[in-house]
């Protein structure tokens, strides 16, 4: 697919539509209008027709959307009709709660390998996958065809670990470390900084006192 | 402080402001210009003055920043110049990740109580805190001066938990769960959907293919 050169803010509403209209097919719902979808994600309809005709449309006039179709094309968008090789570089607490979380797996996310820098938890067991030292990184992520490695470790580490990590040939970071990471342009960053999230409520709760 | 009205868009940056710098701050720099601050924080100079501008300036044309001003003034708007006491729904990976993760009580959020409906689990200690029953939850945000609950739960209970949370009087949710919660405009609400975070990033990487 070629990068169409569609605004992150539209991809990010992308994951929501995923997300409800696959409520609305396990309820066993076949088609939807976009004022219907509106209604239920309490966003405009007009901002939903224009979202979805940045890929070509899916919708007909006077019968709107159908729901498993539109589902599953938006799930190709998302790049979701193929596994994703995941390993995770941190087994810390955050790392094991992502590995524990068996929601990724049901979208196509596989968890491969973890591996952590410390030899005291290397050897040890995360839902049945054996914590690796970070010397079999390299050798892991081609053997295992892995295309995205998540960071769970501390900022201080981070920027070293990410250059690891591309030079693999990793082409995704999913990053929790708290830092920005400057990588290669063809380098693919999903950021979720926790503190920052944190933050942005603390704001909207102080502006209304 | 009064909401005057500034964009989630320029909010969401702040967090970001303020962790660039504090870093400045802990190196020793006292003063920073916009264009010094655009080079590291790889955004526009004008970007800069603009989202600062929407909080009255403090910038000096021929001078730049004061670092440490800037820094204490954006955390005051962060609302970081008091202590928030927290709550957190849900003791599995996640919401013991959340606990443990230090960095949330240098920034003031602290971790009060925690809760479950798991009887197996309430009674057991996190970092020193005992897990308490759903039962306790309304005495104990009320004699503890809770203001923001953690939702770490499956997005099956959520929405109940919501509700319950709301009427005890907590006024921000910070929501794990993989589900929009429909709440009182007086609530803030800050969402962190991780699966949508990787669906974002899976797009990302397909686009590039």
């Amino acid at each position: 697919m070629e990068d169409k050169g569609i605004s992150q803010a539209v991809i990010s509403r992308l994951p929501r539509y995923f997300r409800y209209l696959g409520e609305l097919k396990d309820e066993g719902i076949e088609r939807v209008s976009s004022q219907e979808l509106s209604d239920i994600m309490r966003v405009t309809a007009s901002q939903i027709r224009q979202d979805l005709n940045n890929f070509g449309g899916f919708g007909q006039q006077g019968y709107g959307y159908n729901v498993g179709y539109l589902y599953d094309e938006i799930g190709k968008i998302l790049g979701l009709h193929k596994e994703h090789n995941l390993i995770i570089v941190g087994a810390g607490h955050l790392g094991q709660a992502l590995v524990n979380y068996t929601n990724f797996e049901r979208r196509g996310f596989i968890f491969r390998g973890i591996f952590d820098a410390d030899e005291q938890i290397q050897g040890t067991r995360i839902r049945g996958i054996t914590v690796r030292p970070m010397r079999e990184l390299e050798r892991f992520v081609k053997e295992n065809d892995i295309d995205i490695a998540v960071l769970a470790i501390p900022k201080s580490g981070a920027a070293e670990v990410a250059e690891q990590l591309v030079a693999c040939g990793i082409r995704g970071l999913w990053n929790f470390a708290h830092v920005d990471l400057h990588v290669p342009d063809d380098i693919q960053v999903e950021n979720v900084h926790l503190s920052d999230s944190l933050m942005k409520l603390s704001y909207n709760l102080a502006s209304r006192d």
